[in-house]
């Protein structure tokens, strides 16, 4: 049966997150629904992973089996004509049969935009955390080198999560300002829930100075949730590409 | 009586425009109504010029009069946080008695974007016109060339209005593309009605080559609403400055 992988864009700011729940609409529950009206039999979707409510994406991966002998560049064309506009299918190919988005991802990167400047943006806010206080960049970027490589990573998983394996590895985590955009990018082999914005929300507190180098040290190796930073909120979050 | 001179950034999308209509919600009239709440007595306020439904703005300007004893960086932020999100008050000025938005503006900027792609963004759809066509930039530049000067825009104003006086000077027509972006940059003493607009849309018949340039200049030379290309739509355009 024909295997097909998609890559996803959408404006995360009126769904309740990727995956299905009852009674709230997910970016994966409607694109089941309009998949299984143009292809005529019942779609499951395996998406790469959660997104959060209110989480954006540039490069969801998900796949699906269908016996449809529709090309995917076909299936992609007339998805985007089913879809509301905020979700936007960006490539439609068919992979090998063992292929599934969640499984064989090797790594995902995640980007984070934060809007620096006292006075916020009207054209801005529904895609970055509005900062007004002045961060400094530097001592971020020096945060974040202690944050790159093999760690456990239980000070900045989600506070109702109660993971047992709590180790990652972060490849690579960047922090750029351009104008008034500070952007966090974060690439990992996997992450714990809420793990980029609780980095985030802690390297924000570094960037304020209310958080020494000395002192995040510790709060990595505390491995305790409630010594971390708060969380960033989620409409800054964006899921950016998933790696096979 | 204090002046106060403001410049407003909105996204236009959920309003019936600048000016107050009945029953139509409108910037103007949201921001009136929050600033006769803050300074205590009934405030109007003079736009520099009218943007139609669903036009954005990135440097609105208007002022008012008002007895209030208020600094301006006071009403300013009380204003930003009277206002819907959508709605940002940059800057706020105490300006001299005779300062009028309307009848000291010098010339007006307006900007357009185009989302340049087969497929449509999710992030940008708000603020471009989504153009698929592949277009001919240079061409393109060289029609916004014969717009440049002094001309009766007659065959540009809006059809449903007919203006007496139609000669307006374009000072500047700049067109650039930044990898997906199609930025159009219009500089004027002051336009007619959907002038901008219909610009756009009839240099997009030429940039996809359903009309040459030879046709162009009999297009304008014909003050002729009739003879031009179809109105680009509102929500790609922004009022970016006003100088005075």
């Amino acid at each position: 049966m024909p295997n097909i992988k998609l890559i996803i864009q959408y404006d995360g700011t009126n769904y309740h997150g990727w995956q299905t729940q009852s009674n709230a609409p997910s970016i994966q529950k409607i694109m089941e629904d309009k998949l299984s009206i143009l292809l005529n039999h019942t779609i499951t979707l395996y998406g790469s992973g959660r997104t959060d409510a209110g989480v954006h994406a540039l490069g969801q991966v998900a796949n699906f089996l269908t016996d449809s002998k529709l090309k995917p560049g076909v299936i992609q064309r007339a998805l985007n004509s089913l879809l509301p506009p905020d979700i936007v299918i960006r490539e439609a190919d068919e992979v090998d049969e063992k292929f599934h988005a969640r499984y064989r991802a090797k790594s995902r990167v995640y980007q984070y935009l934060i809007w620096n400047e006292r006075i916020p943006s009207p054209f801005f806010r529904r895609f970055t955390w509005h900062v007004t206080y002045r961060l400094d960049l530097e001592k971020m970027q020096k945060a974040a080198l202690l944050l790159t490589g093999r760690h456990d990573f239980s000070s900045f998983q989600g506070s109702d999560r109660g993971e047992t394996r709590t180790v990652r590895e972060i490849l690579s985590l960047e922090i750029q300002k351009k104008k008034k955009l500070i952007l966090f990018s974060v690439e990992a082999n996997s992450f714990l829930k809420h793990m980029v914005r609780n980095i985030v929300g802690t390297l924000v507190e570094i960037g304020k100075g209310k958080t020494d180098l000395r002192v995040f040290k510790k709060v990595i190796e505390a491995r305790d949730r409630t010594r971390a930073g708060p969380s960033a909120p989620a409409h800054g979050l964006f899921l950016r590409e998933v790696k096979y």
